[in-house]
């Protein structure tokens, strides 16, 4: 899917919500466990009630793989089932990856050919050649760590550069820049940072920002839409426990569209307010 | 595997050689691709003949995610044939993984519960919060990546810190060592940089370094072991396609095992030289 295309289903959803898909087993309602595979029934059962109102949807790796192969099984199952039930949906691995180019051409093969995920999240340590195999798929996207939400965000991300005097995560956004364009790539930005959106923004005008972190890591829906709209949206936000986790009894999937919904009515009004719809 | 265990497994094989499982499917020798499992008996393979002259194995998760779920088993068979059959080996997931408390807790299951693995790669951009899982486990360990060897590491691991001076990773190998001990963390170092080993022995004297890139990356396996040998060894040298593709043909295995030997000769003279067998 294209940068246009997006903006497409997010004015058509009226929504920029991602829904994480942490899908953790020991969280999972009890009446599920029992079924043959309940990580995908559950996830399918998600994806069906908040399916109106999200852009995306971001399945994080490491729930997948603490069950082992068949964690990947219940992985690959709910991209085929989105993508032939939703092709519209832009579907994220969140996957935190990166290594030597020869090595991340095999996780994009991993991603993009095995799996048909649209985007996959990569860490920028080892630079421009673990970035590049991904970007070079047509239509697929990178989204790369810049701020992250966590506490250990500050050990090294606010390191300040002599020569240029920025901190570590400008130097990514601004070195990035040169590997691909706004139509291949977008920037993990956390929310529990929102001062710090503004300043991202003006970096990277164009590019998405993937911003995760509203709701259990703290960040305010109302303080990104301010800082980080652009003319073409510019952003999709992310909520994973509040959505899916929003009841752990039989009416898990209902009170989870529920909660999407809220989370949808509110984007609605953002971008309204900045005339995007 | 503890500190001193692994020790006396370098000395007992007189090397300090990790083979690298980088298993890729289109590099198999054709009589393997028609059997059930072929990356699974490829690695037995290699495993078997190079065993003698070996302390450690890598697989890199990139070749065996390729594959999808399929490829996971492919490992998890990898991993039960190595812990049944060779249980003084130390088994390292080349895996990069790093992500937010909550979500490393969960690639720790992965990985150390799931998989019976004694060490996981882990970038660290992310800081502490994303490492602490990987090293609250008991007799295992996380290699971080410090200075690696690829041509993008360049792009920030050398950006010089304003106010302490260091270079990122020199601040990596600096504040990472609050968080755990030469027990529990070892650090991922690119050969191709030897001369910078000396100077990153001197800020972590007591920790192992996993050093990727002898052969095809381009370091020499003697400038590392002046440099970087410590009491206890304190290094593990990885080799992957000069062993594991020695040959292409029927006779891939014994290749293998031969060019294995060739380079644990090499480490028996630098062990001895500086005497510690």
């Amino acid at each position: 899917m294209n940068h246009q295309q997006l903006f497409e289903q997010i004015k058509i959803k009226r929504s920029f919500l991602c829904v994480g898909l942490d899908t953790d087993i020991l969280k999972i309602p009890k009446h599920l466990t029992d079924i043959s595979d309940p990580v995908f029934s559950f996830n399918k059962e998600i994806i069906d009630a908040t399916v109106e109102f999200s852009v995306a949807y971001k399945p994080n790796l490491a729930f997948y793989e603490s069950l082992g192969w068949q964690g990947w099984q219940s992985l690959e199952k709910t991209v085929r089932y989105v993508r032939e039930k939703y092709p519209d949906i832009f579907l994220i691995a969140d996957a935190k990856r990166g290594d030597i180019g020869n090595t991340s051409n095999l996780y994009a093969r991993a991603f993009f050919e095995k799996l048909d995920f649209d985007a996959i999240t990569v860490a920028p340590y080892m630079g421009e050649d673990s970035v590049k195999p991904f970007i070079a798929y047509p239509e697929k996207w990178i989204a790369l760590l810049a701020l992250t939400s966590n506490k250990g965000a500050s050990d090294f991300q606010f390191l300040k550069d002599e020569k240029s005097g920025d901190q570590l995560f400008e130097s990514v956004l601004k070195t990035s820049q040169t590997w691909g364009t706004a139509e291949n790539m977008m920037y993990v930005v956390g929310a529990t940072k929102a001062e710090k959106i503004k300043k991202i923004r003006e970096i990277v005008p164009n590019h998405f920002l993937l911003v995760p972190g509203i709701g259990a890591q703290g960040g305010s829906l109302h303080e990104v839409a301010v800082n980080g709209l652009n003319s073409r949206c510019g952003l999709l936000v992310n909520s994973s426990r509040e959505i899916i986790y929003a009841s752990e009894e039989a009416d898990f999937a209902e009170k989870a569209g529920e909660a999407a919904k809220k989370v949808q009515q509110e984007m609605e009004k953002l971008l309204s307010a900045a005339n995007l719809i």
